[in-house]
């Protein structure tokens, strides 16, 4: 009896964590200090039944892996692209990466498998409530997320709402009357830019995305302007943004045009939602982060109203942003429940 | 005691609302249901200590005469222009055109001299809180206002935030972490386009403002290619964004030329809000607002989201906004102090 005691002492109250992304599907064990206790990959299954079938035994796996290593499971969180409504657990519609998987119920039988409460949202969101609990939104009240990656994910926590009691309410994010708020990878910055696969055109993510990048790395390359011995090209080796990077940071003046616009159509983006929602924090995440700090914070300078214009910008220290914030829901439900 | 039961109960239980704008200083008793009792107007002083006093004598006069309309004031509720911090009832800062009016404790001297309670908030937002009380808001948990008049001004009511204790929290004014929020009129729609007075390019109020117009109806003015028979120029009159519509509803191109452009930044512009808070609803309002309804129409159908492409937009109603709204932030308090 007294080593059960010691052994429920000893217990890490932990959260099981999924990612849902278009190449793998990932669980993994997180300690309430935001540690990754365990990790599990595959790839993600391009049909629903097969998908929901590796989840349910991933989870399962997991659960029983924690009992060894001695973490209590309080709960699974589940990051997945597309549009989720979080009060369901239900994922609305998908990106095109994930093929079958819209009008997903996901919460029932994760559930029911498991015999744990299930918390669901997109990366996007995932990303932000990861900054909120183990990142630079520790105790900001209202800051957003911008994730360049290959495509852009974004999110908003809570700006300062007025609360019908006079009660401040800050730190929830913005789900939108239609769970669509936050897609700031589609604001405009330009009347007639390029094309967006979102059938708009001059949105920020066709100038400033992974792909975006790619997409003028591979013209310049057509047109035999990347390529060099500083910037070379191994083997079957793709054509990427990090060779337009690479060959910006070589003096290439084309390169450093197209990352010069990139950069000015990102900051664009980030002072108009300055003056939509006046956050006190901008935080960069994503492989792209680290490149667009600096003109990002340029063009807020150059364009925000001066009482907007105090806002920081930061870019991400954490490296499981979907993982840890799908986690951050399970851990923060269970932290309230015990105080 | 019986008649003076009979009166109680024949009250009218109403508000003061004051609107301090660019040109007048206007103070109306407004009735729980949002008729205007009376309204005084005086043109808005330019120095602090006469603008002060005319306040707080025109809010004494108007108690003294709601007495004898048998209106019950409950409160004092103020628009203002410039930024305001409600909680503290103060005027950060103004806008150019009411001097000596930053940093400036409104809510003491009236509280002061008329015993009671006394709420502040901007323009932009008094529009929002008149629209939720008596407008197309009603019932509607998000939504965001535009003002085109001179200038614009804008607001966003409470997107759906999820509260930390699963409650979800609807229908409140975003004022951003400097009170700064819903500068919706500095969207910027285009990388190089027009400069703007807040020092930036390409806002959309450089595009659509009714300043903006003005300033496109004077240099076709200045090219003759403006005023013919049917827009006519009647003696000393200055060309206005009146001249520039009249005429492109008598097929002018130059000037249905410089209003589609106008509406397509004003329509991308609320895109890019569709894209960062996701309302249900916009309502458009000032003299601009009817121009303006088709063409936000077209560009959403065009370039917005699907998921958010579902959003009304509906020209406001209401006559006067700015009162109403300083009104409701009384009323809605009695109203919660009585249930
Ligand atoms: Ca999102
Ligand atoms: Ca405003
Ligand atoms: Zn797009
Ligand atoms: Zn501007």
């Amino acid at each position: 009896c007294f080593s059960q005691d010691i052994d429920h002492i000893l217990e890490t109250q932990s959260a099981l964590a999924v990612d849902l992304g278009g190449t793998n599907l990932r669980v993994a064990i997180i300690s309430m200090k935001g540690g990754i206790v365990k990790k599990f990959c595959q790839p993600n299954p391009k049909n629903y039944e097969a998908r929901m079938e590796l989840i349910l035994k991933m989870c399962t796996d997991a659960a029983i892996q924690a009992v060894d290593l001695n973490c209590r499971i309080l709960g699974v969180g589940v990051s997945t692209g597309g549009r989720v409504n979080p009060q369901e657990g239900v994922i609305i519609d998908s990106t095109k990466l994930i093929k079958e998987w819209s009008g997903i119920d996901i919460r029932t039988p994760i559930s029911d498998a498991l015999h744990l409460p299930v918390w669901v949202d997109n990366d996007g969101n995932c990303a932000a409530l990861a900054e909120r609990k183990f990142g630079h939104g520790r105790g900001v009240e209202d800051f957003v997320t911008i994730i360049t990656g290959t495509g852009m994910q974004t999110a908003a926590l809570g700006p300062t709402t007025r609360h019908r009691r006079g009660i401040i309410q800050h730190g929830e994010l913005i789900h939108g009357s239609t769970f669509c708020a936050a897609e700031l990878g589609h604001i405009t910055v330009s009347l007639d830019g390029p094309e967006c696969k979102c059938g708009s055109r001059g949105c920020v993510e066709a100038f400033a995305s992974g792909l975006a990048l790619q997409h003028e790395a591979k013209k310049l390359h057509d047109a035999d302007l990347l390529i060099t011995e500083e910037v070379p090209l191994k083997g079957e080796e793709t054509i990427t943004a990090a060779h337009l990077i690479s060959a910006a940071q070589h003096g290439n003046p084309k390169a450093e045009a197209v990352l010069r616009t990139a950069g000015t159509a990102l900051g664009v983006a980030v002072v108009n939602i300055l003056h939509t929602v006046n956050p006190s924090l901008v935080v960069l995440s994503g492989v792209l982060a680290s490149s667009y700090q600096a003109p990002v914070q340029q063009v807020i300078s150059q364009r925000a109203l001066c009482s907007v214009g105090n806002v920081k910008v930061l870019t991400s220290d954490l490296q499981e942003p979907a993982l840890l914030g799908a986690a951050s829901m399970v851990l923060d439900f269970a932290t309230r429940r015990m105080n």
